[in-house]
């Protein structure tokens, strides 16, 4: 038997989880919001509804898009959602410990 | 911010989770799948289903049904299932207690 789980942060309803701190690092690796959908095999249609999503529920501006351009722009992440993957990441780090020692727990 | 999450024991596959317990003390409580699932808000059918998944999971019987009699027999949970309750239970509160943590920490 093993204990597994997920966790995310919320703000008035879900808000950062696993798929969406994924998602905005792809954005600031590529760039772009279409070539990190294609990264997570995600239509450009819900990688758009999530930036949207993100954005409008942080109080501070998380993605930031250029128009214009011959491949219309591109995007980058702010400060805050840098903030943000890096605390997700910190308490998934200490989750993991969490699962693992709950786990071997389970086994005694 | 809040941190929130799910936490549930996989056995092969997804097994104990705060749906099939919460069904699991209502067998216990009310003696039948059927109450047990009209309580939840279930039907029947994805009751029978739940409780079929779990006892094929578990390497011993979680839930024991009685045929017979004017309404079809009742069903009892085992010790086993009384165990996995419990075990469930307890790191249920630990987790509570580790997303209350990280969701002062959030705030720091």
């Amino acid at each position: 038997m093993k204990l597994n789980g997920r966790i995310w942060i919320e703000e008035s309803d879900k808000f950062i989880g696993i798929g969406r701190v994924e998602l905005l690092e792809l954005i600031k690796k590529t760039g772009s919001i279409n070539k990190a959908a294609q990264t997570m095999n995600m239509s450009y249609k819900k990688a758009w509804g999530l930036v949207n999503s993100m954005n409008e529920q942080s109080s501070k501006p998380l993605v930031l898009t250029q128009t214009g351009g011959e491949k219309g722009g591109g995007a980058t992440i702010t400060d805050e959602a840098q903030r943000l993957i890096d605390a997700y990441k910190e308490i998934q780090e200490r989750f993991k410990k969490f699962l693992s020692d709950e786990t071997s727990k389970l086994h005694r």
